[in-house]
């Protein structure tokens, strides 16, 4: 796997932690990093502690090329995000004029009163450069290889499209899924254990579903870098499944 | 906070990274230990790999009581899960009787065949205690302070009830939740800080919600092993919401 780029995901807030929110912003930072051919290798989820977060950090930015948190860099006493990440770095934080005109324009086009707490998300490291964010103006940042960005959802959505011209592109990981209705793991495990260790460039995946008893079976996912290797593995597969009397149907969409 | 027992939560996937797949075991966990006294402290997702399967969990185990995983114990390939907690802990690790037992049963009562592959769900450490799995039988295991389960989501309901007896339960954390519909999070900040700042010993949670431009919130939530004491930050924080003109719904489910 040459050329690959990882990344870290560090999801930051005790309401993940506690199961109060389930957390979709992973799914979204994957699928929006996986055509730049950048993986990734690692998530963390962690409470809203200083110390916490700064071992989560230094550990992940020294293991991978990116790592991308959320949650934290809102107005309140719990968000804590943007000074634990400038202690990280060794950097000073304090509350920065580029950030502060941001806000201090969008509250008075708004019409919303500009509360010492809401001034607080200006607060920005001194080396970071910002990220917009195109929901709710209060900016998120870059410093080094870490790229900040909030919590809520829709600004996380709205952040990524200002940090994709910033990554470095690595080889994208093509991926093929076969769906295999009625299958049970156990049945076809050998034969795709034999074609995962003829494919070592490749990763091969079994995911069995079960929906109602009728509807229960089996994908297969197979991804790597060279897609010719991978079509090859795609054949193997489905004669396969054939020889075990069942029918491999490609999805389109995987 | 004193009493309070801490747990990890370690999802072991490439699914889970790749975004195929939102995992919802962490909160299902979460929400089971909760009433417990036992409070999920961090949570990592990891692929299917062994060094990051047993960094992570060798990490885990020494900073928290308790650490639960999920996922890689299936009859495939790439279930490597069994064998690397063995490895994590020095254990050895082979086809054990009494799971291979529970299986022959299971197959011979199903009428499915009993493969060479599913003979590998009852690869279990020599010092390892079975979990029970209600569901499809391959059971789970425990050894040391580490619980291991499948990644199914039903599966992991089901162990849940094999595991909950071996917990030695800490301080159970009592929580309230004010909903506050019109509020900005950025208006009450400065107060809520206040009373944040009040209770050392409680957690105070603000998490704005955004639904339709008519539908937008805060949710105040506050923690804490006292519950007297939460109750009295309940009113403050209810009393400091109806000065702002705002009116505070004690919600009954958390």
């Amino acid at each position: 796997m040459n050329n690959q780029k990882t990344a870290a995901v560090l999801l930051i807030g005790d309401e993940l932690l506690s199961g109060r929110t389930r957390d979709i912003n992973l799914q979204t930072i994957a699928t929006f990093l996986a055509p730049l051919g950048i993986q990734v290798a690692e998530a963390r989820i962690v409470s809203d502690t200083e110390n916490q977060i700064i071992a989560a950090l230094n550990q992940l930015r020294e293991q991978f090329d990116y790592v991308f948190t959320t949650g934290g860099i809102g107005p309140t006493h719990d968000d804590i995000t943007a000074d634990c990440v400038a202690k990280a770095f060794g950097d000073h934080i304090d509350v920065r004029p580029d950030a502060l005109d941001l806000l201090t324009e969008h509250y008075s086009l708004t019409g919303i009163e500009f509360t010492k707490p809401r001034k607080r998300m200006a607060r920005i490291p001194d080396s970071a450069s910002l990220i917009k964010n195109p929901v709710s103006t209060a900016p998120g940042f870059q410093i080094g290889n870490v790229f900040v960005m909030a919590g809520v959802p829709s600004i996380v959505r709205g952040m990524l499209e200002d940090v994709g011209w910033r990554l470095e592109s690595g080889a994208v990981v093509q991926s093929a899924t076969l769906r295999i209705k009625g299958a049970r793991e156990g049945s076809l495990a050998e034969k795709l254990g034999e074609i995962a260790k003829a494919y070592p460039d490749l990763s091969v995946g079994s995911y069995p579903w079960y929906g109602s008893p009728e509807d229960t079976g089996v994908h297969i996912v197979i991804r790597g870098i060279d897609e010719a290797l991978m079509e090859q593995a795609v054949t193997d597969a489905s004669a396969m499944v054939s020889e075990a009397g069942l029918i491999a149907e490609r999805l389109s969409v995987d």
